[in-house]
């Protein structure tokens, strides 16, 4: 299987039999996460800050106003680490020390770089409407050119990168096993209510069915 | 209201209306994270680590193994950015510009100490658990002399702080209102399944209620 190079910077170093460095787990966590963690460095200070992002084969695609301080600082070619966190239950063990989360967890390094031609700046307007409800972009409008003008698109290629992944039941302390209380997992997942309607809609436009069915994708061998 | 004070590094630049500064939904949000990305540089590179979280009054704690790269890097007194996101819904505009989420997140800025009493890393562990589900730690074996030597417990004083929360319908430019697509909310919210027993549990153990019932605590007010 295409796999992403182990580096130093990614290799996991706690529980290592978490770590996993195949593409196809690491896309998976990408794609099904609807926000990412951007993290980037000013004057020695990180920051952290959610926002969108879409993949399109090995590169990453965010966006944002040409203004936002997130964009102006990465346009500038630092250093950046984005991670996508999928929570899948709360593993809930017999003793505090053994309780922990089953998750799947993306971490990607590298330098992005601005997206300046305009077809690829398209290309990544359609992946990023596109990531959030599949097929979205056929049915809205298309961003015009003053609307691509406002926004900065950012790339990053993926290329170094490593996921972490948690499953399975509690794993206690051999002597805890004769405690009493109740110990197992209460899986969690980010599902969706019933569609608001805008208030300004006009009456009688009818809910789409991938909003109307929407789920994230899943491997659902990850999950158990 | 008691508020942070709002500092350059802290102040939302982009969409202002957006910007909270009161603790009260700072704390909100902390408190209904079940996990945080914590940002921290080492050469120049920033690194993005998802991990558990809790909050006693002002402070936030965070914990992980003595040999975990995260809490060795922070343990030298590095400045670190603590951000939690909550995602309330997909915002599906008429036109692909004017998607947006539903969101509410805060951002912690600060240097990170490490707990060396052995009363405020016990009272750390505890919140850790009751954090995840409330009276948990109750229920469980607490942590002993070596369990509690193999963790490190660090604590953020939250003192420069912000929120950001979006929440409403889409917002979209006034000639796109005529256009026919359906547009709207999808609320979104992390849910519980039905709790899994671990293989090894005692037969007739009963689910506790805190289980059994589990949801995170919401101020409804800010997802509306």
């Amino acid at each position: 299987m295409d796999a992403t190079p182990k580096t130093p910077r990614t290799t996991v170093a706690r529980q290592r039999d978490r770590g996993r460095y195949d593409r196809d787990t690491i896309n998976a966590i990408i794609d099904e996460s609807l926000i990412c963690h951007v993290g980037f460095t000013v004057r020695d200070q990180p920051y952290v800050i959610p926002t969108t992002h879409a993949r399109v084969d090995d590169r990453l695609y965010i966006h944002g106003s040409v203004g936002s301080r997130m964009l102006k600082n990465m346009r500038q070619g630092v250093p950046v680490c984005v991670t996508m966190t999928l929570l899948d239950g709360l593993v809930l063990a017999r003793s505090a020390f053994h309780h922990s989360m089953n998750y799947r967890s993306a971490m990607l390094l590298g330098v992005a770089e601005e997206v300046t031609g305009e077809d690829e700046k398209r290309l990544a307007f359609d992946a990023l409407v596109n990531h959030v409800v599949a097929g979205r972009s056929a049915d809205v409008r298309a961003a015009d050119a003053q609307e691509l003008k406002a926004t900065s698109v950012l790339r990053l290629v993926i290329d170094e990168a490593s996921a972490k992944v948690r499953r399975g039941p509690p794993i206690d302390a051999d002597e805890d096993y004769a405690l009493t209380c109740w110990a197992g997992v209460l899986p969690l997942q980010l599902l969706p209510g019933a569609p608001i309607d805008d208030p300004r809609l006009m009456l009688g436009t009818p809910v789409p069915t991938n909003v109307s069915t929407y789920r994230r994708q899943r491997a659902q061998s990850d999950i158990d």
